[in-house]
């Protein structure tokens, strides 16, 4: 009987992954994931058997690794935290009596908010642009009442060729409940190869050089620049 | 010239943090932070020189590191991710012009989320319930429209001797947005030494379990429990 690990390997480099996700991925017998994020952590799973997929058969996938487990141990791996928009909850849904072991990791928001400074210091969200599951208007509607609340917001999956207006329009939503010089940041492959971001207010922020690879984090009311570092204080009552 | 470091050390077990934070621990001279947390990773931190403070200091102990730095290399320690409510704003917004490097980590939410299952699967928010630079009214309103907007919500600083009454009403006005079967966990020193957890619905839920040590998370809609797995569907549309 082996076990079947959902690994999240943190932002795709092997010095951000925990100590326990590597050790995880050592004692596995196989590798299974989407083949970019193997990729990524290729120089660990020389030695394995690997199971890697395309970026749409999450399902199979996960059904493979739990049929797979039955008899070796095995990897599943997610990019960030397999608990954030990875594959921690679907490989439950569909477990029926194998052994699993969730593995946290360094997320995507955490990740990109290092790269450009402390955006995340006060009460801020996550929220996926992606609408294969949920219903864009739920989106929107989530945009605004985040934007109402004043969280600092990330943006997941912030842009794909079936839905090229979605970041403007939900940036516009937000900018109705900010100043004009809010912070906003496109991060992308942040603290993995590739790494590259750039800064803008939420007036001239430019949806053109977002992609999927890319987190967006757009400031609350009190976020601000200072020397090109994008900066959220801790509360509200006295800023240092 | 010495550098000083900022590091997530994640939920407090060595086992947990990246490599990255790891390695600038070790090729830190000078460890500074909360001596709790010094101490969740004293084997580390043997051979160096300790500038451990209390909770409160937290602006003295920046300023401490930000000096120290001029001669020495130095390691600031938060537990979770450094940017999210930990020590990486303070020291940006405190800098002039001392070289900083921050090292994100896996914050609490995640930490407490992988220990019961997988309740971040979806949109997602981090509210601390601390009212130390916060007005209480904003957390409330907050906490409403982040309850309107359908999200999982991850509360940080849960509870504190000052405060006793501020969780039963925030998770009363969750509720308001909420059927009674929703889930939600309180997670007590996830993933370190003494954890345990406490599976509630919200119609069930005592907050007499909870104190700072804890994260408490309430799910989404959609969020159920199957075989004490707190799980949260990644989406709207299909449930698997």
């Amino acid at each position: 009987m082996g076990k079947l690990r959902v690994i999240g390997i943190g932002p795709g480099s092997i010095e951000n992954m925990s100590l326990r996700a590597l050790k995880a991925i050592e004692d596995s017998d196989i590798i299974v994931g989407y083949n970019k994020y193997i990729d990524m952590i290729k120089v660990l799973t020389l030695d394995k058997e690997l199971y890697s997929t395309g970026m749409k058969g999450e399902e199979a996938r996960c059904k493979e690794a739990l049929s797979l487990c039955k008899d070796k141990n095995v990897a599943l791996i997610s990019t960030g935290d397999a608990g954030i928009y990875g594959m921690a909850g679907l490989i439950l849904e569909l477990r029926t009596n194998e052994e699993v072991e969730i593995i946290p990791g360094i997320t995507a928001s955490s990740a990109a908010g290092s790269v450009v400074g402390a955006p995340l210091m006060h009460d801020n969200c996550n929220i996926s642009l992606s609408d294969l599951m949920t219903p864009y208007e739920d989106i929107k509607k989530r945009v605004k009442l985040a934007a109402e609340g004043d969280f600092v917001i990330s943006l997941y999956n912030p842009k794909s060729k079936g839905r090229p207006y979605y970041l403007r329009e939900c940036i516009n939503i937000i900018k109705e409940f900010r100043e004009d010089s809010t912070p906003v940041a496109v991060v992308r492959h942040a603290l993995r190869e590739g790494q590259n971001y750039k800064l803008f207010t939420i007036q001239n922020f430019d949806p053109e050089v977002v992609d999927m690879m890319s987190i967006v984090i757009v400031g609350n009311s009190k976020s601000y620049y200072k020397e090109e570092q994008f900066i959220t204080p801790r509360g509200y009552e006295n800023k240092s």
